[in-house]
Formats: structure tokens, C-alpha cells, sequence
């Protein structure tokens, strides 16, 4: 059983109060068809967004597990602070007749929490393959695991899933009843990001694996 | 003329150095590509990263219009501090025969400012249509302009693009040369946003214009 998600003043000062859902399962889907998110880490009293990868394992009330390709600065200030970690996925632009009216279609989740650094040699291994994974499933299958040396190298952040809140938009355009007659055209241009064919590498005689093209499809499709 | 971009503490304390572009150029570039951003906020000590809209105005050292899609206690902290941009294009799943030597190509700029609330009704609107025209250039030509309620119930904030730093990973995969003879296929899975086909309003009766056709195309193409 896992606890509920907590619903914080700062997860509930979005504006739109009806977009909001806490809702557990909502969160994995957001995180589920996301690759990267945007962390937040305040640097001597100033905010500093950063992309990365991040993984996540289900198993009690979920952790997120953040690949530390941040600098070392970055990655001090976030052990002692609360952190927001931010996945968007934009799904389409609403064109309105109206110029107030265009919206955008998106889903996103919002984390807040204070990340801890894994050192168990064990969990670092888990969780930067539930990074791997989330990118490519099958792939630690295949892979050289890391040796010590290169464990060492990479910083890992584990972040609880209990602070979180999710947001989404769907749907098509809500023009004022008085601009209905407009000749504009309303509707929706649904955004997506797909895969391209693999590209092997240039000192890579194999042919592209099954699991690679998986996912490749997975994306394109 | 525009100030070279300011290379200050904050925006060079990326891990990786070389990655480094200090280019007004690269910045704009990157600015162009995306649709959305990631803004930090620092709320009663937290960070709050919340996706949102952008346009540019490239006069003088050059200006970016934020909508001011947030909520209204972030709106008002984020007028006392520097705040932090960052827009990401993720460009390719780069897949190594080491799990340690996966990475992502992409490109991504950070900019630091402080932002500044636009009041100047003409301005607003310049800012505001730069923001719709950056999403769907030709946009503006033929929606309704907001009236005077709808531009005041619109919070737009102005950055100016003085302290910014751009950083991008491109090409093949780099494995350990001890790794080259592992039977590990190695290679990049490219990924791309893209646009489907754009979906009338049921509401709307009109055929999809030229402008968002093309709109459409160039994020497909």
C-alpha cells in the first residue's frame, strides 16, 4: 500500500485549481511516458533548472532515481535543500479564435521532496538501471555494467514520491460563444515525440537489436 | 549591437566545460527550436519549476516574453529575484556497449534574469503575440486581438538575454576502446518532436489554413 500523494500548499498553487489530481496512478503515468525531466536546485539564493534523466521504482510510495549529470556545486546544494523536479509532455497547441483563448495540451507532474545521494553500491546499480530501463527497456540486459571505478564516477539522487501533483489539458478549444462566428479556423495541432531509425555507430558492425527497435517503434508509433 | 552573453559563476558551472557555447547566436538558435520552457522560481525558499510559453524579441540584447501562465504567488516572488530559464531540446537516446557511457544528445540554454512585469499595454501585446507567433508564426494575423479585460487578465513577464549559457552533446557514442569488441550494438536512437495532423474544433466548420498547414509540415518535415 502506498500513502497518498501529499497535497502541499506548494503543490496547490497552481492556477487552475480543476486541473489538478492528486492521484498516485496519474503521477506514473506522467513519469511513465516522459525521458527527461527539469530539476530545480536553488544555488546561493538563486533557482538553477537542469534537465536530466531519471528513472523510477514503484515499490512502496515510489522513488524517483535522478542520474547526477549535474555539476558537483549543483549536487551539494540539492542534498540540503528541498528540490522540485518537473515532467512536461507538451501534447498539442490550441489555436482559438481568440488570441486570449490559445492554450497548449499538456500533462505534467510537479515533485517536491529533499533528495537523498545512494551510496549502497547495490542501489546505485538498481537505480541507474531503472534510469536505463526507462529509456530503453532490455538495455542493462545487454550492457557492460559498471565497474567500481565508474560507480563511483556517477552520482546518483533518490527522491520520494510523496509530494507530487499532477496537471493536464486535453481536448479542444473553449472560444467565447461571441467569437463562434468568426472566420477563424479553431483546432488543435497534436505534438508528439517520436524516434527516428536507429543510427549505428560508425566503429558498430551489429545489426540494430531487437529491444532498440522496440523502442524506436514504440515511440514512432 | 548586442552585449556578448554574460559568463557569470552560475552559468558555468556545468560539469562539462567543453559543452559550453557562449554564443548569442547558438542561444537564439535553441530559442527557436523549442516552443516551451522550464522556469525556476524560488518560492518561501523552494524551488518551483513550472513549464510555460516563450517568444523572443530579438532587439537589442534581446528579450524573452513569458507567459504569464503561473500562479499568482509565483507570478509576485518571481518579480524579486533572478529567476531561470531553460529550454531543452532532447535530441537522441546515444546507446554505448557500457551502461556508463549512455548519454543524450541535445541541446539546451539556461538564461538568468530578473524578470521584469510588462504594463505597457502595447508592449504586452507585442510580447504577448510574440509568444503565439513563436508557436504558430502567421497566427497573429488573423485571431481576434485580445480586448482591453483580456490583456489585463494576462500576466506577461520580460527577460532580458544577457546572462545565458548553452550547452549540447551531437554525434556518435564514445566507448571505452577496451569495449569496441563486445557483442553490444552501439548507436543513437534520434528523437524529434513532430506534429500530427491538425484537428478541427467541432465547433468550427473552416478548412485548415495555409499558416498552421505549414506549421504542421515544419514540426513533421
Amino acid at each position: 500500500m502506498s500513502t497518498p500523494l501529499q497535497s502541499t500548499e506548494r503543490t496547490t498553487l497552481r492556477r487552475s485549481k480543476e486541473r489538478g489530481v492528486a492521484d498516485r496512478q496519474a503521477l506514473y503515468d506522467v513519469l511513465r511516458d516522459g525521458m527527461f525531466c527539469h530539476a530545480g536546485v536553488v544555488v546561493d539564493g538563486t533557482p538553477v533548472v537542469l534537465p536530466t534523466a531519471y528513472g523510477v521504482d514503484p515499490a512502496g510510495d515510489g522513488t524517483l532515481y535522478l542520474h547526477g549529470s549535474i555539476a558537483g556545486r549543483l549536487l551539494n546544494a540539492a542534498l540540503e535543500q528541498t528540490i522540485c523536479v518537473t515532467v512536461t509532455h507538451a501534447d498539442g497547441l490550441v489555436l482559438a479564435r481568440s488570441a486570449f483563448h490559445h492554450s497548449v495540451n499538456y500533462r505534467s507532474a510537479v515533485i517536491f521532496g529533499r533528495p537523498r545521494l545512494v551510496t549502497d553500491p547495490a542501489e546505485k546499480l538498481a537505480g541507474l538501471n531503472a534510469i536505463l530501463e526507462h529509456l530503453v527497456p532490455g538495455q542493462t540486459d545487454v550492457v557492460r555494467a559498471p565497474n567500481r571505478k565508474e560507480l563511483a564516477a556517477t552520482a546518483l539522487l533518490a527522491l520520494l514520491l510523496t509530494e507530487a501533483s499532477v496537471k493536464a489539458r486535453s481536448g479542444a478549444v473553449n472560444d467565447e460563444p461571441e467569437d463562434l462566428d468568426l472566420p477563424v479556423w479553431a483546432g488543435v495541432i497534436p505534438l508528439r515525440v517520436v524516434a527516428e531509425d536507429p543510427v549505428t555507430n560508425p566503429d558498430c558492425d551489429l545489426p540494430v537489436p531487437a529491444h532498440v527497435q522496440t523502442r524506436a517503434k514504440a515511440l514512432a508509433g
